[in-house]
């Protein structure tokens, strides 16, 4: 980017508000500014308290903790006596000097009694966001119940079809929650620590998206007791396990839709529903709003209509009493209201303190991630750019980087800590299908997503080598026998997850970009004093690059092999490091 | 600013929430885009209505609404048959072309598949944001009881003081309701359609921002049947009413913290208030969290409590309910949890749909303005570029017209329509002693007010030129005496009021930067075909100055001479012109 003489101003960007502002506890306000790229040399911020009007000035330097192609973005923490700050900023180049304030910039800096200072009001308990503390040391594994494991044949739909045949969208496979629970030792020797299964209550479909009876487990995959014994023993070894909640819309034979069908306008459920037309119509279109394609004539719930919010919320909380689910996640959670999303949060924190709220938004999530509604979403946006990167080759290792560190900094830290990180799920193509079948790919993409700020997750079968395209493929069942998996993926799979375990600094450390060009991507993550350097060199060609901090490491993953000599460092080409 | 070769691409933003995107109702949506000032020539918006996974993209035009020192904005609306869209950009200047997406920007147009879409997922009507649709008419009048007038000396305060007498921070005056349905007259005359009282409720101080009881009206200025007289009375002459809420902190005789100073740790109110230590101390510093200056003992009020939530909730919704007020004018609304606001908001508008929601945020208030919590705040940013423009003359015009329309462009377009555009409060210097007693200076800075986005507010004896330091000065007693009021400007108050009535471009139009330096600000209001432009000298010298769409047009206001030949407009000095 363009170094003039004067700072570029229209880079310049502080709101004293989520992401930019945000409590971390009662006193402490973490303070983001942005600046464009290698633009600045210094920025400091100065703050003082609530009230004391005359008071003055305390002064702490920011620290750039991100960069890109676009930006910087500097950093700190300060420390409020009394839960509110007056506050500017001083941001200086080798060429100028301003205050940056909340009504622009200034060349002197601003009087005491200034009006235009940002201002962070008071930290109310209310506002400051915690997400689970459990969500920095979790691993997620996803389950499609139809396609894991078949442990009860007895409950088998009619229609079965053998395990491993080729799945069309209305293809059951008789997968089930003894299945599942038969699994667990399968699931702790991998050593992830959460499920997430897609869901599991009544409906007519193989996917389940369609919800019949939200109070009842379907009776192909067992009952509210197996369910309940399923968590007992997953909780037993460890494991937390996340349910999948369809409140967008229902299915054609919810309960209430079929009353409304079978009495019309009398029906008490008519509002819950958006009808066009009386009587109702399915075909050719129907005559009431339906999510996302007709031809799957799921009702769209009105979640502004309080007793649907009711209906809806009983459930979210009754599952968690029922059978202590660790946490929701929620099924197309960006067409519905906010409003009732707070409400959630509500319902569900106080069911259970510590219960994940994880969102599906397939896009900027943001708007949904301020604090009030949930603790993360599906990471889609990490998983575009993980293919771009790594599966696809299709963007530079400085685009990879603008496109990580920009979404890193829409977010308050506890939530990208909170963030499924997921590189496919059962609405994608498989990753190791995206990287044409090459296995190097993938592994080189795993090592930046169980070295990465936030949950690795895996869907069920990717650890095996699993391949696919768009769904029905991408669901086929998984493969138990293990001359038809890929052990070597596995080993390598188990390797990273006890790196990220046994390492906190791949946990709880920051993360700061050391290097992006040239198809290498390399980055620092640290955590009380103590560092690990991640190099990947995502490349087919061999490459020496300077690197800072490398003296005296050692490569803990055993990929390839590592030259270190000073600050030259020589890497294999497709070959990633982890260097501590 | 700089005009390279390439765009300034940190300054080109957009991002799919408020206020970038909103709907407007249930199938529109509202979109900005950012750039950098004057550094692109076009932009388009590609859009297309969900699901509809390989449809075609619309494209539409967006126009430049408005520009400053920094930044350009562009605006378009565009329809929602299924209210979801994916978009992307298309920008140019002389010399590249480039695409915009969530996740940055392309050489080449992206596929119909692309993954980094802006998304804007669904027009919840929960989310959809409304105004009540009365304040674009609005002109708002703010009465400090005590100091307003005296109409029933039978309930003055023991120690009352002679109107008209220099006041302290403790002096009563008498003032009082009944001093209020006195002069209804007065305030249609002048022709406001609105009054905001600070608190009436029972309290022992002069400006009763310490409640001793929300259910009670203070008795030196009524009861509930007196304020239900003002209200009607006020009802029926087309002028509605704001009541002052204060709950962040209660006043120290509040029954709830008597009980707990009585009954310590006992008390069921102990978790209403933060109690540092016990017993309670007062002196010399509380041992509880008190509001602002510790000598004020205001207790402040947990409003994390549900109890405190349901106690402050039902004063709200029992005053709307009891004597039909318009809406609540929030204190301190920014020491108070968005959660309780938002809750707040349901009360309210259930309570009545058009009350108006009004905080006093006195930075940038935008976190309470997303359409969840409030509708509008005193907009002291508004104040200040005021003062700094036309009272101080310590800005320039192109940074009042940045800090203008900076500010502007942080909202919706609905809440720019409700905000409470003040020159001065009970809380501020009088804006004409701000001018240093210069009244030309207050007439330009009332032409802008009185034309531009927003309510035109009026602090009680602005209108007769009354003058004043900061508290108390700034709450002197009203000036009925006519031989002492400025009549003139009285009159210049009125025309201005007439002005607005008359023309519903100045009341419903957009807002457009026409010219801005030199002490000059001109802007074009424009409303459905027709349009309004006004221009202000606020500066000591004539200019003559180029401006477009002038050709015709005629000075409605006459405060001065204005010759317009071709583009070529000569202006007197100090003086303001609102062209037809």
């Amino acid at each position: 980017m363009r170094k003039g003489y004067y700072m570029i101003r229209q880079a310049v960007y502080h709101k004293s508000d989520v992401p930019f502002a945000y409590p971390l506890n009662k006193d402490e306000l973490h303070i983001v500014l942005r600046t464009a790229s290698s633009d600045i040399k210094k920025c400091y911020i100065f703050y003082r308290d609530r009230y004391d009007w005359m008071g003055k000035f305390k002064v702490k330097e920011m620290f750039l903790t991100q960069s890109n192609e676009l930006f910087d973005y500097y950093e700190t923490t300060i420390k409020l006596n009394k839960k509110f700050a007056y506050f500017f900023y001083l941001i200086s180049n080798r060429n100028e000097k301003v205050y940056y304030t909340e009504s622009g910039f200034y060349q002197r800096r601003p009087e005491n009694s200034f009006h235009g200072f940002f201002q962070y009001p008071y930290i109310c308990d209310m506002d400051v966001f915690f997400a689970p503390k459990w969500t920095s040391d979790c691993i997620v594994y996803q389950i499609f119940p139809d396609r894991f494991n078949n442990g009860d044949k007895s409950n088998d739909p009619e229609n079965v079809r053998p395990w491993g045949e080729k799945p069309e969208s209305t293809t059951f496979f008789g997968g089930d929650i003894q299945g599942i629970i038969d699994k667990v030792e399968y699931l702790k020797d991998l050593g992830i620590n959460a499920i997430y299964m897609t869901p599991i209550f009544l409906s007519p479909s193989t996917h389940k998206y369609n919800t019949t009876d939200y109070y009842k487990i379907d009776p192909h995959f067992g009952d509210t007791h197996k369910a309940k014994e399923l968590i007992d023993k997953c909780h037993k070894n460890g494991i937390r396990v996340i349910f999948d909640a369809v409140f967008n819309h229902c299915g054609y034979d919810f309960f209430a839709f079929q009353d409304v069908i079978k009495n019309g306008k009398d029906s008490k459920y008519w509002d819950w529903f958006n009808i066009y037309e009386w009587p109702i119509k399915t075909t050719p279109i129907p005559s009431y709003e339906a999510f996302a394609d007709h031809e799957w004539r799921m009702p769209k719930l009105m979640t502004k209509n309080p007793d649907v919010q009711e209906y809806l919320l009983n459930v979210a909380e009754y599952w968690i009493k029922e059978v202590d689910i660790d946490g929701w996640r929620l099924d197309v959670a960006n067409e519905i209201d906010h409003h009732f999303w707070r409400r959630f949060r509500e319902i569900v924190k106080k069911a259970k303190h510590d219960a994940i709220i994880v969102g599906e938004v397939m896009h900027d999530a943001s708007p949904w991630l301020y604090g009030d509604q949930f603790d993360s979403v599906m990471n889609y946006p990490f998983k575009n750019a993980l293919v771009d990167f790594f599966a696809k080759r299709r963007i530079d290792a400085k685009r990879f980087n603008t496109i990580i560190t920009e979404h890193l900094m829409r977010h308050m830290d506890g939530v990208n800590r909170a963030m499924l990180n997921l590189i496919g799920s059962h609405d994608t193509e498989r990753f190791l299908t995206m990287c044409n079948g090459m296995v190097v790919r993938m592994k080189l993409a795993l090592v930046f997503q169980f070295t990465y700020i936030g949950v690795p997750y895996i869907y069920y079968g990717d650890e095996v080598g699993m391949v696919g395209g768009y769904d029905p493929d991408c669901r086929r069942c998984m493969i138990w026998n293990e001359e038809k998996q890929n052990l070597k993926l596995f080993n390598f799979y188990k390797t990273l997850i006890s790196l990220r375990k046994e390492n906190e600094e791949l946990r709880y450390g920051t993360y700061k970009t050391l290097y992006a060009r040239d198809g290498i991507i390399s980055f620092k993550r640290e955590y009380k004093g103590k560092s690990i350097i991640v190099i990947i060199n995502d490349s087919s060609k061999e490459h020496s690059i300077l690197l800072n901090g490398v003296q005296g490491k050692l490569d803990i993953l055993g990929m390839g092999k590592i030259k270190i000599r000073g600050k030259i460092v020589s890497l294999e080409p497709n070959c990633a490091y982890i260097l501590k």
